[in-house]
């Protein structure tokens, strides 16, 4: 039995991850592979306790350092309990939002730059590296007009980032651009504006390259 | 105006650390030093939601580094919004517990090490350091019939460490101990088993030696 597999999904506000999550999870399922779909911040009860500090409220409620302390506090705790023991027992896991989040939004968008996030992410992530990450990518006003429109996160008060104006979520979208750039192995930019069924498609052919196993 | 000055103390449960402040800071105020006695983890309206993740719950809630990301999160908050203010207006503060005791607990007793812990350390504290830290010491059986005696704690369900067994605790008074040798010029380790009055004495002849302008 080898290791699991670990796939993260990144981008703004509004380009369809929980979609595309679905549909990849529903397809490795359908192929007997087990399928852990996760989310950060998140993921455990505990990480999901440390959410509720991070999504609600103002804005400037914590400092971009407080907060990428708090993420990755978020991050280690579900690294703990689901993700390494998943991957351990050989199974595939599905997240939705990884280390690159804290990177683009409290390392670019923010401010707190790469240096702190990276030794963050050291000391948090270590070996546990996402084997592929898909960056939905989408212009900044559709992503913010799409999820103004998905009515969900807004009732659950969980909209401290939407508020923030025009140039963070272009910061944002840049940071994801930029490490994109910089790990091409490890990271695929999916354009978000396609039709859902086209975007699965590109990620099911992308996952079937990297990882022949999934079609045999 | 000068800086303020900023002064820890630290130590094991039941060694008296909240009768000491409090004397401190009552004496630094009748020599019309504006001081602000505060707390960790907490401290502020964020640290203290923060606070009520970390000392609440089972022991093994959170895994040693999850828990120092937590205590680094919440003392970024407390160095943002109170101490570092204070301390640039030149007022004192005081505080019941600060980076020292994430060395002690987490990095020493809970076997992180010191290596992840001076890197959260450097990023979070930087260089906001005490100028003063007292090391209230006392044999651990001593401390923890104390601490078991006093009802306060327990009442508020903050007994997480508590029940853990006098080995851990044992290693917490090393953890502190060998902070205090490998740092003498900062810190000052005080018997806690003599009587309050002649603790408080020894404090104050240390902080009036430190800083001869409070005698001034």
């Amino acid at each position: 039995m080898g290791q699991g597999r670990f796939i993260s999904f990144e981008g703004g506000e509004g380009a369809g991850k929980t979609t595309q999550i679905r549909r990849l999870v529903a397809a490795l399922e359908e192929r007997g592979i087990e399928t852990i779909a996760t989310r950060e911040p998140g993921g455990t009860q505990g990480a999901e306790e440390i959410r509720a500090l991070l999504v609600r409220g103002s804005a400037d409620r914590w400092s971009p350092l407080t907060e990428a302390l708090l993420h990755n506090a978020a991050r280690s705790d579900h690294l703990d309990r689901v993700i390494r023991p998943a991957l351990d027992r050989a199974a595939w896991v599905v997240t939705d939002r990884f280390a690159d989040s804290t990177r683009a939004y409290q390392g670019h968008a923010l401010g707190l730059g790469d240096e702190a996030i990276g030794t963050l992410e050291g000391l948090t992530v270590s070996f546990t590296r996402p084997d592929i990450t898909f960056i939905l990518d989408l212009p900044v006003e559709e992503g913010l007009a799409r999820a103004r429109a998905r009515e969900a996160d807004a009732q659950a008060g969980e909209d401290r980032y939407e508020g923030l104006d025009v140039t963070f979520h272009e910061k944002l979208r840049q940071g994801f651009l930029a490490i994109a750039r910089a790990e091409p192995e490890r990271c695929m930019v999916v354009d978000a504006r396609d039709p859902a069924d086209a975007v699965s498609e590109i990620i099911w052919q992308e996952v079937a390259r990297r990882f022949p196993e999934v079609t045999g």
